[in-house]
């Protein structure tokens, strides 16, 4: 049994030279976030590492050992460049083998396709040990060994993955949160904002400002697993910014 | 005297609960990324953490020891949850002090903002020995402490401050690369890719997939710091790929 508050956590570890390079704009670190939130599991950590075998196992080993998820994306491709599969099964000591299913389910894909060939069936190689998660979008699964995910680094192929996922995961009560815009600089409250969060034990309150239509403002990002403690400090936010002169919009601004 | 063959190396910090919660889609990678290959650095890793003290620590100790340089995105603004500053003098071991030339400018910008508060002279604080790096944008300034940099989370300023560093560190032959698209299923010609980068040692080949107009292509990217061993590189691959039967075309599609 676990108990009821405990806080799942995952880490994600991004795989790719193109994102170090600047040269593809990471969309899955959103992605992830977004959809773990929804599963009560918190992204604890992102690491993106280039396409190097010993720099994807170091990441993969010290995030699998610092939290209850491990997913990566990029590199489960057919090209010499795809070499998560390789890293991931070194950093847990299991060899590669070809999984039947994946293989089945390439020849079927590819029938029509040209035929699978050696790069094709290197997407059927896993982790020793590993099941298959479907991949509505293209041939390739993705692969879940334990409590470790292999993505694809396309977002939207992962999307496809994290949906097959959804609900399968242990997760905790997810975290609730409650957005508080107000045409403010944040320096003129953070005083207020320091004092708010203080107040409740339960909650985090973020400040995100911007500058818009000329004039600057910010959000208030209260979060908490505590629908009451969100409604309570959400109210106090709200109730102080009045006080200094500052309508609140619920919802943001 | 540094050799002109150094691999110049860099890595970054991302701060902020906000893009660990999914809410925020991270610009910043892919921004500072870009400038650094400008430089002649590579990003060779990035670390996404929350706003806990410790956590910035430890990413911050192990990116220092690990590359040349460290630049953190996040966490310097007016606000209880911006700690980046703090966080950095611990991971240094020195004292957080207000820098006189930081207090002078927020007292000039402040001065027909409502005057300066404690929240706003919290953007003062630098860890002891920094100097200021320019903010055209707002009031804050960056933080440069020897080859450590602290950045402004919000693109846009993040934005101005790189520019003002442009230049400024130093560098190594900036990783030159050139794209070759092609309507060709990336696992049709895996093969091909390995071959031709075993071929040029000096040069690394990224596959980049994509679906559309209801098609599968790809982008090559071929990369190196020698501009004959790219040109050679990219000739051998797009004859290769001609010769397959898939016409090849420059600049990527």
């Amino acid at each position: 049994m676990t108990s009821p508050d405990k806080i799942w956590t995952a880490g994600l570890v991004v795989i790719g030279d193109e994102i170090l390079s600047g040269r593809t704009h990471d969309k899955n670190i959103a992605q992830v976030a977004t959809w773990l939130q929804v599963q009560g599991i918190r992204l604890a950590e992102v690491r993106v590492v280039p396409d190097v075998e010993s720099r994807i196992i170091a990441a993969v080993n010290d995030l699998r050992a610092a939290y209850d998820y491990l997913f990566t994306t990029g590199g489960i491709g057919p090209t010499h460049d795809d070499i998560t599969v390789d890293a991931v099964a070194a950093a847990l000591g299991v060899s590669v083998v070809i999984h039947p299913d994946a293989r089945a389910l390439l020849e079927r894909y590819y029938e029509t396709r040209g035929g699978l060939n050696e790069g094709r069936l290197r997407m059927a190689r896993v982790p020793e040990g590993s099941e298959l998660i479907p991949n509505r979008m293209s041939g390739a699964p993705g692969i879940r060994r334990g409590n470790i995910f292999l993505m694809a680094g396309v977002p939207h192929i992962t999307a496809g993955m994290l949906d097959s996922l959804t609900g399968q995961l242990e997760g905790g009560a997810p975290l609730l949160s409650e957005t508080i815009g107000c045409w403010v600089a944040e320096s003129e409250v953070a005083d207020l904002l320091r004092q708010t969060e203080a107040a409740f034990a339960n909650c985090q309150i973020g400040s995100y400002p911007f500058f818009r239509e000329g004039r600057v403002g910010a959000n208030f990002v209260v979060r908490s697993t505590s629908a009451d403690d969100l409604a309570a400090c959400s109210a106090r936010l709200v109730e102080g910014l009045e006080a200094l002169g500052y309508p609140a919009t619920s919802g943001g601004i």
